[in-house]
């Protein structure tokens, strides 16, 4: 099959490769087997002509919570602390509910499709049974990726918190049961170093060496936080280090926000391979401050986007992109940092996390196809554009009513 | 009739008067005759029931650029003096073009309206007929409000500019065919201090006087703009005394930005009854820096919203409104000053406005209604919640899409 449009693809950060007209084709299974720049003549397969729509890289969203789907936009003038007591905690304690998990995360499911976002990295609750039925959803919806049981034994609050030993076995218990998954595998998931004790953190340790797991956690999101995990963890003159000491700090964790990673935690990142997942939405929404992407880039740290709802509102990625491109301006008025380019952005919510899933940037021949195709005939004014402001007014302009079809590991989900 | 829903009122900054199930009765020409906290019993008014939804006010959007609205979204990534070369100079200057402006302003009138924007005070381009059309297009969509051709007789480029007498000649034209108007009123409008000389600034000083004109323009929206003011007009201390010496500076004026307006810009402002019209989303685009809302509001300058489309990339209003919140925390990490409020905002996109245009705030009992009806069903995930917290994740959540019905100046428009 062959897949006709205006392709954009991201093949290194800041570049495009703009294709007007062009084609994928296609395997029967899905994969792509080769970027045309038009149909060839005489060609004799089906073509799915999308016109004068643009034809996208599927998007990734590498950090949010599904729990908090429910309490997206909400509770936002508040300060941190009183966000969690008043609306994170008492949400996620619901999720003890199977059937009320179940029917939220299908809609989070279909939201997430409907809005292009076919790739992710989610934090569920403590709970392994809502967990299962959030990881089947996802996989239902066409959705791949991770998604990790949280682990908080210390710190949650009355009806969200497990002991040491429930947290050990119900991560055993969960891991037997994700078997049977394909596109979403577990990831394992401590909250952050002030949820988990000791014992858990090295539990989780020996877990990702002896399974090959990988894991995802916070990291350096605001100075409270920093100035806490120091008190807990005096032996640990950086926050990364008590990840570091359990063994958690390797090749592939993901580690959400990084918004007053210094110098030397940085260095630590770019060496060990962990990856920052920038949010920058929720990163103003809750005053945390203002992440160092250029820096993070320019060091060698691998960066991905996330909308990490619900300390972001934003679920559909374009805004998050632009969210990005903003959050980088406020930065590079501090700091005469260069802020973020459309390209940049665009790299960062697609192909970042393409690439963190083990694939290629762009549209990577005989890989499984991840592509949203975009009509933005809605807020196109004359006179025509090119393709790269096409993108960018789409970052800024488009919305999930904007997407015509979404491709997902290789068929079509919407 | 009646009008019954769910009405979210904001009768003054950061208090919301929340009636669920209530209803507006309205006159036979759309004047509000009362606000209910139910339907009365017996009632044999027809209803328009709107169920669940939400009923909130009219949005207003008191700085825009009409010619602009092509380039909405692209160019983001220039520095401003590029951005005005490379899009905004040459895009005005389509508008010598009638025909081409006509239709690019029906399209911007249907898409106000489709996002609820039911009051403005625009810009348009120098060019008299095109600013006619202008007015035309967004009266008969159902728009009230300020239109202003604008007057640029020095540093607008071999394209875009006026003389000093085909400024003021073309001035006079413009308000002799604005007669016919009766909801889209004139505006005086010098582009900004750069681009009009002292001849011009007079001539429209006094015009303002004798034919009781209100003014708009722009004020300390970045420090390189300032400093060539000084350089402009070294006799004047400050920025808004440029305006002030040649008669402009008056109860109603509106200056847009005020990005860098210091204490005795804003006592100015406060003193002497100048409006302040933030564009949170613009300022940081093309990195003006973040205003000081809460320093304007606390000192006593009446402050409005404005998209400005297209420094601005948002031409719907609760995306501007939520913009308003995240710049508050972005100047609130810097000076610790306090964020504004989902009800501030929301207060600042419908009853500032409404004030600014000599009406009261909230659903104001023998004022022609100005509504927009929201379902939020999209994104409402259980469980249920109050409306001010509905109203919050409307801003953040919702878009043009999830509107369902728009009145403008008492007449169902959408």
């Amino acid at each position: 099959m062959l897949l006709k449009g205006n392709l954009i693809a991201a093949p290194e950060p800041g570049r495009l490769t703009c294709l007007p007209g062009g084609c994928l084709r296609l395997t029967e299974d899905g994969a792509v087997d080769a970027v045309l720049p038009a149909v060839p003549e005489g060609c004799a397969e089906p073509v799915e002509d999308w016109g004068d729509c643009l034809i996208l890289q599927g998007f990734c969203d590498l950090h949010l919570h599904g729990p908090q789907y429910p309490m997206v936009g909400m509770g936002m003038d508040l300060p941190l602390l009183d966000w969690l007591s008043a609306y994170a905690f008492p949400m996620e304690a619901r999720f003890a509910d199977v059937a009320y998990a179940r029917e939220v995360y299908r809609r989070l499911a279909a939201e997430l499709i409907a809005g292009g976002t076919t790739r992710v990295a989610m934090f569920s609750s403590l709970h392994t049974d809502a967990t299962l039925a959030l990881m089947e959803e996802l996989e239902r919806a066409g959705i791949s990726g991770f998604v990790g049981k949280v682990n908080m034994d210390r710190n949650g609050g009355e009806d969200l918190q497990e002991t040491a030993e429930s947290s050990q076995s119900e991560t055993v218990r969960w891991l037997e049961a994700c078997g049977d998954f394909r596109r979403i595998r577990p990831i394992l998931t401590p909250r952050f170093t002030p949820s988990c004790s000791d014992a858990v953190m090295a539990f989780l340790g020996r877990l990702a060496r002896e399974r090959q797991l990988p894991v995802q956690s916070h990291l350096s999101e605001n100075r409270a936080e920093i100035d806490w995990v120091r008190r807990l963890h005096p032996d640990c003159g950086r926050y990364w280090e008590t990840y570091e000491k359990f063994g958690l700090w390797k090749p592939g964790t993901l580690m959400a926000h990084c918004v007053h990673s210094d110098e030397a935690e940085r260095a630590a990142m770019a060496a060990h391979g962990v990856w920052a997942v920038h949010c920058p939405d929720s990163n103003g929404n809750i005053c945390s401050g203002t992440a160092p992407v250029r820096k993070l880039l320019d060091e060698g740290v691998s960066v991905a986007l996330g909308s990490d709802i619900a300390g972001g509102a934003q679920l559909y990625m374009p805004q998050v992109m632009a969210a990005a491109i903003r959050a980088s301006k406020v930065r590079s008025m501090a700091d005469g940092s260069r802020p973020l380019t459309a390209a940049e952005a665009y790299y960062l919510g697609t192909s970042a996390g393409q690439r963190y899933f083990g694939g290629q940037p762009g549209f990577p021949v005989g890989e499984k196809l991840h592509a949203v195709v975009l009509d933005d005939g809605a807020f196109a004014v004359a006179p025509p554009r090119r393709l790269e402001e096409r993108l960018e007014r789409a970052l800024y302009r488009s919305g999930p009513a904007d997407i015509r079809a979404v491709y997902a590991a290789g068929r079509r989900v919407r």
